[in-house]
């Protein structure tokens, strides 16, 4: 990967042009379409909502002159045609996909931002050596089918289809039926899976530029955040299960209810997580799952998805062990039934020296106020890590919130991201 | 009502023949429209099921020699006719809606034995002088609307239109709007109210036959449980809100995560009724809602609804107070915004005199072993009971069993339970 230590000279000459208005003309206009009122954003893959978003995607990058292809996984490509006949290329890009009451920038700032530094490069007459790709990943977010990042881990050959052949949406349709009613997959899943891998040799570098997503950038009045490692994530599912009964009839002494099971482990998440002392590991119940779910029953069932999180690995499985040794406990002594299950537990990722290089050198370039940071959220740059060196540009959000309607970043830092986004991309593909 | 102060000469010359057989055949054929796969029953009110089920109902009536008639809040009426052209009528019923995930007993026992009980009694040639009804009432179980016993309280005028006005289903649908696509309803909902409405005038009793819902006839080997009170229950709506975040970036001080206060009042709740020292206090955490409910995101907002149960007015609404006064409290703590709704808060009925005795006198002339009791659930026969002398027939259900898959009564234990209401019935309705 010798191209990739040229110096910042190319970038330099460029006289770039990014379109801030534009760009948050598009994200409101992709907002528009959610299976919630606005300002919430709600679009899951492969809904009605998603594929009017694909669809807008792809007339973005038609008209930013990109040439566009989709995979089998519904993985979306914008390429900018480089030089090198033989050159890997060097890509960027984010995801589309909404959780349930989101906002407009989560993801969205990295695709359309994408093809608007793609753009501004076409614009500006640069012609570089490698292809530069931008990607609209397919299902970031794990709500569908309870699986984050499934384009970017087929795309690193990290997707078991025979794991994901046993997952079903609310309606008991698998990921295959799924893609193939959206118009994408394959005649098996595994074939669907194998159509969307890339593979080292054809991808030199890979950056995402995405909200920050946290508080820090903006309590610290900076503007770029340039990331050099993504947190250590990981999810466990628990299910409690008792025997139910009749809210009126069912005694108490009698009673294993499964959701004061549930409520006493979520207690104890938030304790063992403060418990380590340290600000960077988080653990949430996010998901709660009650079966009967009605006034005047009690509780038979509760499941709950546990996210665990921080930047030290070992620390990170200390708090997962001691939440597993908590449920049993309280599943003995409640009498109820224990179910415990791993979703994943993925590696932290650290970021590509020379791609964090290439940020930097744009940063000076822009002359952006920055400092170098961890990310804690889930990306699909923590799977492009394992085939391609990797990086991320953060901005800042308004009060580091996301995953609500309220999501907010500013246009200018918007503006900033796609001008750093656009000249370290140059760097990398070189001229 | 002079009319129910006749002896049981009348009944006890009837020469009845129930076939236990036949009704737990048609038992079976209802549980087989379900929203889930046998043996759960899930069928809630308006849905394509509900509606098979309520032709199947109208059928059996037709069968059974009765004359069937529908309300506009979609209660149905089979009716006996009586010789006295001014006599107001004795009605029984049930329901046959089924919470999630429940089974084949609760409420249907009442409406397909009052359909056989009444179906004896004119094979058996028997002419009442009052008429003598069978009613399966609309949504007894709140599922849908959140609101219980919709049919009976709009009888009894104890349902106010402007508030059944605001609920809606998870579709956003009103009340009116559903039962207005099922073929019922009327040009506004307080004429569909109106529509149901009955009168102390034209109702002179009304005995409902349930299974227990509870253990204690199974654990004392009796068979008949002559019910004389009906405990008094109250619900509430607690919404926790808080401001969400994403579940890796948002960190652990600066998180209001509405779940955890959820959690906390759940495990209150359960403190509290067994704070009481009293067996008869119940209090269940029955419905959690979680806002976004994705893995990745902090909870924003927890909606539980609290069912509070008891023998005892007063000592009932202490639980109440204590569980408002420890809601305010962790909101505080947590730093969460708190709603509290009281569902409803209904006072406990105690049975009519006349109806007691008419069952107890059909028991000694089956020669079935009964105790008196209290019933501890929700029944139509709270509201009935505002507008007419009221009684229940309880028989046995396995373990004390109900809202779940494996909810169980024996047939020998279904037909004793139709022979009392049929004999009860015909005392009431004088001859
Ligand atoms: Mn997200
Ligand atoms: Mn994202
Ligand atoms: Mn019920
Ligand atoms: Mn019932």
């Amino acid at each position: 990967i010798a191209l990739l230590s040229c110096t910042a000279s190319a970038a330099a000459s460029l006289a770039l042009k990014v379109d801030g208005q534009a760009v948050v003309a598009q994200l409101m206009q992709l907002a528009q379409w959610s299976d919630d009122p606005a300002p919430a954003v709600t679009r899951l893959i492969y809904t009605d909502n998603d594929m009017k978003a694909r669809a807008y995607v792809q007339q973005l990058m038609r008209e930013a002159g990109l040439q566009v292809r989709e995979d089998t996984m519904g993985n979306i490509y914008g390429r900018l045609a480089g030089t090198d006949p033989e050159g890997a290329a060097v890509a960027t890009g984010s995801h589309t996909d909404a959780i349930p009451g989101a906002g407009a920038y989560d993801g969205t700032v990295g695709v359309i931002g994408g093809i608007a530094a793609l753009r501004a490069l076409g614009e500006a007459g640069f012609k570089p050596a490698r292809p530069i790709e931008v990607v609209m990943f397919t299902s970031e977010e794990p709500t569908r089918f309870g699986l984050s990042c499934s384009g970017s881990r087929a795309m690193a050959g990290l997707l078991d289809s025979a794991c994901l052949d046993t997952l079903r949406d609310v309606n008991g349709s698998t990921y295959l039926q799924a893609a193939s009613a959206a118009g994408y997959g394959a005649a098996s899943t595994a074939q669907m899976v194998a159509g969307a891998r890339r593979t080292p040799a054809d991808l030199a570098a890979f950056l995402e530029l995405h909200i920050e997503q946290g508080p820090e950038l903006e309590k610290e009045g900076l503007q770029i955040g340039i990331v050099t490692a993504i947190a250590a994530p990981a999810a466990l599912r628990v299910r409690f299960s008792g025997d139910g009964g009749h809210a009126g009839a069912q005694l108490m002494p009698l009673r294993n209810d499964a959701s004061l099971a549930a409520a006493e482990l979520a207690l104890l998440v938030e304790k063992t997580a403060l418990g380590t002392g340290v600000v960077d590991t988080v653990a949430t119940v996010g998901s709660w799952h009650i079966q009967p779910n009605a006034v005047n029953s009690v509780p038979r069932e509760a499941a709950l998805e546990i996210d665990v999180r921080d930047i030290d690995g070992p620390r990170r499985d200390g708090v997962l062990a001691a939440i597993k040794a908590e449920a049993a406990a309280i599943a003995a002594r409640r009498k109820v039934r224990l179910a415990v299950e791993t979703i994943n537990q993925d590696p932290p990722a650290a970021c590509g020296a020379q791609v964090v290089a290439a940020v930097e050198a744009a940063v000076r370039e822009v002359g952006a106020s920055s400092k170098r940071m961890v990310s804690r959220a889930y990306h699909d740059s923590l799977f492009m890590a394992q085939i391609a060196p990797t990086g991320m540009v953060f901005i800042p959000c308004r009060n580091g919130w996301s995953h609500r309607p309220d999501e907010f970043a500013a246009p200018d830092d918007i503006q900033r991201g796609i001008e750093v986004l656009a000249l370290a991309l140059a760097q990398l593909a070189g001229d």
